[in-house]
């Protein structure tokens, strides 16, 4: 498993569910940056379960601590290395599970790829703990950026049947997931993340659009199927006029006030807010009999997953989403002004 | 512009559409594969404008020419590199684009990007024509997985405001594109291009999943504005118990007949067919009058695209998506049994 | 800084000299490997200052814990990190050094490149103590190797004046060092590292270099100055007719006796074990007066480094070197029979 | 076979020796930038055979033709590929060496990697002829790094047993030479290539270390096997207070005066001339027999290697080791003022 990401800064994700520890390193930082820790714990806690009723009531004590990179109140430029103690996991509870796959959950493929050797509890480098140090990379991009004025923004906008006309999230929400719960059921949900103030001219026309850098992120976020720009899957039922981008010139500045194609065009940024949907499906983990298969016996059987799961991990989702456009904007970012740069 | 792509294989694009030609260069074949040269062109040929109707009547002379890492019908394991000639190109047609920017194009962020240096005529590297090339060495991938047993399908699922359900594409598409290209209109469309015969096991679970790959490769083409798996914004108002993909043995195989997840879970296929859903929408450049700018007088105008454009192209579309399917499952699939080959 | 290496399998090393503790993460390794932690140990041993009368009597504690990718006694698949804390450090001694530039140290460079924010304690980052978890990713890698019938040596070739031919080490180095050391100075060494059992067929003839892939590797050790193969400069002084590496068959095996090319010919391995001969420069830190200038008042000065320090950083050198060849073989050999492999 | 390199510009190089043409191309070069095409063809001359009464007398057509990335006089953004036509190629001439090895050549190597489908022509893709497209991105790296003041210079400093010292290149290089001819025989050769007006900070401690990052680059020329860095192999034998490189300062600019490190400290550049020394085998290829084997009829075997060759290849790999020193440098400058510019 090659859990790394990036060019400019490189990302190095490590650990699993039931280890000593999770953690994350971002390599090449520039040097000299104050972190605002606070802000970093803010953003940790918005993730982290049990902060709300409406998550597991699970306690993970999601406090970092930052080991390298980082002195005297400022990067160094060496990589920035942060540790997250697992301190609330229960092995006994997920012995039985070695062998039984849990349906729709990555159990099957990875005990093929991996030969078995993998670690089955919890996820183990599979499970969404990982993205608690995923979101405490991305508050730092996010306070990065935050310097060069572009600033992150989500929201959730469905939770199951609700749709986000006419949404209004705490009434709605409560009930949906309430009810889910009472049947022993889960529900899927829908984000929107977007980024304000991104200049014109990020990303690249091919391998490297912008599309694709931001699709790849927001796709190693577990529970994520459906990722797309602007108007996203309503392009292909809209004709050429209907969904034309017009541009003008007001006080010298560019505006395309319709934006469909969610600030991208091309590969490569407008100067328009970046605008990203995401469909993520229900927690497969449901206190329902579900069919399935033992590997060590190769017979089927029948298994009922029990224990504490989100009944709608789209919450916790959105600001591991946040934090993913965080990361890909920086990355895109870094090129920024490439040219001329090196003209001056 | 790093118009590179690739681990194991490595890709590199070059040309624009009116340069003298374009072409690619595939690094780290395995040596001694044979090609079916026949095979590649009829691939070409699907892409190829001028191949319907339906589509744009310019002729593009499609030929490849394969000038390195191909020696007495084998592959040498040297990199390969294919050329195209450009032939039918008039750079007069586009000379009064280069200050003028048409809307919905990449023209303005690139113009940013590249100070104006960009090569503006027919979209120079931002070129949908750049493509053949994608096609060339999605085809050689193709046949490299098609000697593992892995094929490759795919079908445009709608045309402009037709779906899937009951769509008679011959028919309808006709329809369809006929109206709008009465009206000097273009129109989106949706596609689905499919993997059957992939193993268990390829992928991993975060920031080289297979949807993030995949979806990375899907958006390296333009025009596309939403990638998405399975049941893909499906899941977003479904619950755990609508969309479970439950597992059994049959004859000692693992069956997973409901295949929500379009044969990713967790970022690693579970031996299900990989279903990929794409939405592209239209051709932006149509001969309607678009409000746009000029960037060298800094004044607004107005612009009519003339010229020969296709009304739809989503149809062009999918022989590229279906190369880059090509060449995202063989990077995953290099991956496989892994830890099983190092232990023999 | 990125301090991450290799696309097979990636290493990514952290960590300061007088931070809490350092660390590396190997991403991809493959599954359900046992490792021998004995063995690891006693290859972190034969770095770790004060196993020898001639090295620094500091006392580093370099027990290392393994805390993800490792379970059950093999590994997982997932990125396998190790942690080492720091024990021994005084951050007081270093507080002076802040602003005056060691002589032939990166302090300068380092000012420079990262504003002066970089951990000047101890050398930070770039300390010589990051190579104690270098020496364990290599432990590993040797395992690795071992399975596939490669082993690593090596040997101090040369200590200050004294040449290999005819050196005696226990005798001479004792005696050159102790001279050194008398003078409050230190010494430069030579040391040559091998691989048996090697393959033919590992590398590519350019960028991919059996030689650039291990020279780079090794260039990452401080203080190595040259890095050869085989005879080494010996080639700019020979004639062809001198240095020609005959081939012939025995008893089907293919026999290479001269291997003046140190196993590598056009940048691939022969067969023939791999040779690499390595210039260690003497501990630029010395008790004498050497002229430098103070970046925070602009004037020149003169520093006497104190503290304990190797006289000799080319005996701890060794198994570093030993551990990056074994880092970069394993990289070549991730590569071997991959076209046959494919055919299969 | 990977043929590519780079981080910030990728280079990807295809071509055989005897293919209809050799290529290169050039991924994210910074837009607008004007080429000096006349010192790119003198750069080009250099390198070509025929240049001189002691190179091969055999007439390459080294005339580059650029098909992207360059319009107007400018460069674009775009990938930038130049094409070199193969002209006097002579495939009989190669047709018996398919199944004999040549010694001291890659031959065996890559038979046994490419299970004998790589192209034996030349040496296909070995070639040092695919040198020409290195030489030709070097000239482009060096236009872009004189205008931020940085030059490159080499020269040859040893032919055979002659030692830079007293050395009379016009005098003793032909005299050497023309002996080596009349035995039917080779010789080897020594270089230096500099780099002068590099700021301090560039390259990184540990992986990305300026010596690896250049060393790497150094030894993707074929023949190249020492590469070392200032004093070089020189420092084995020094005491630590015989290399001190003492800095102060002078009329506010910091001096280094005896530069024993090559202008590299730490992996980071110091500000001083980047110094690095290569020695070059001598041409395998000799008119002598030399013992061998048949891999096709298993037998051992004599060869004696005919046609036109260079005596001595150093004197060609003279501005081929300039043009990756220049290519080395450019990817370090990127990273130039990183910190500093983020706080812009």
């Amino acid at each position: 498993m090659n859990s790394t990401w990036g060019k400019h800064l490189v990302y190095s994700l490590f650990g699993e569910s039931h280890g000593p520890m999770i953690g994350i390193t971002i390599h090449h930082l520039p040097a000299g940056i104050g972190l605002d820790l606070e802000a970093l714990k803010k953003e940790m806690d918005r993730r982290r379960p049990g902060s709300s009723p409406h998550t597991t009531p699970r306690k993970e004590g999601d406090e970092f601590k930052i080991i390298s990179g980082y002195f005297q109140g400022k990067t160094t430029g060496a990589p920035l290395t942060a540790l997250i103690e697992n301190t609330s996991q229960h092995s006994g509870d997920y012995d039985r599970l070695r062998d039984t796959m849990r349906p729709s959950h990555a159990d099957y493929g990875a005990h093929v790829k991996y030969l078995g050797y993998n670690d089955y509890r919890g996820g183990g480098h599979f499970s969404g703990r990982l993205t608690a140090p995923v979101v405490f990379a991305g508050a730092i991009a996010r306070q990065l950026l935050a310097m060069k004025g572009i600033t992150i923004e989500g929201e959730v906008t469905r939770i199951g049947e609700k749709v986000r006309e006419g949404f209004t999230p705490e009434e709605d929400m409560k009930r949906v997931i309430k009810e889910a719960m009472a049947q022993n059921d889960s529900v899927g949900g829908g984000l929107q993340v977007r980024a304000l103030g991104v200049p014109a001219g990020l990303g690249e026309p091919f391998f490297n659009s912008s599309e694709s850098q931001l699709a790849h992120l927001m796709y190693a976020i577990p529970a994520v199927k459906s990722v797309s720009f602007g108007l996203g899957e309503g392009f292909a039922s809209r004709r050429g006029s209907e969904v034309k981008d017009e541009m003008f010139y007001e006080e010298g500045e560019v505006r395309i006030p319709t934006n469909y194609n969610g600030g991208i065009i091309g590969g490569i940024t407008n100067g328009m807010p970046v605008v990203v949907n995401l469909a993520i499906k229900a927690t497969s983990s449901i206190k329902q009999p579900q069919k399935t298969i033992n590997v060590a016996t190769g017979e089927n059987t029948t298994l009922t997953v029990e224990g504490r799961h989100d009944p709608c991990i789209a919450l916790r989702a959105l600001p591991v989403a946040e934090a993913m456009l965080a990361i890909g904007l920086l990355e895109l970012y870094l090129d920024h002004d490439y040219a001329r740069r090196w003209q001056l």
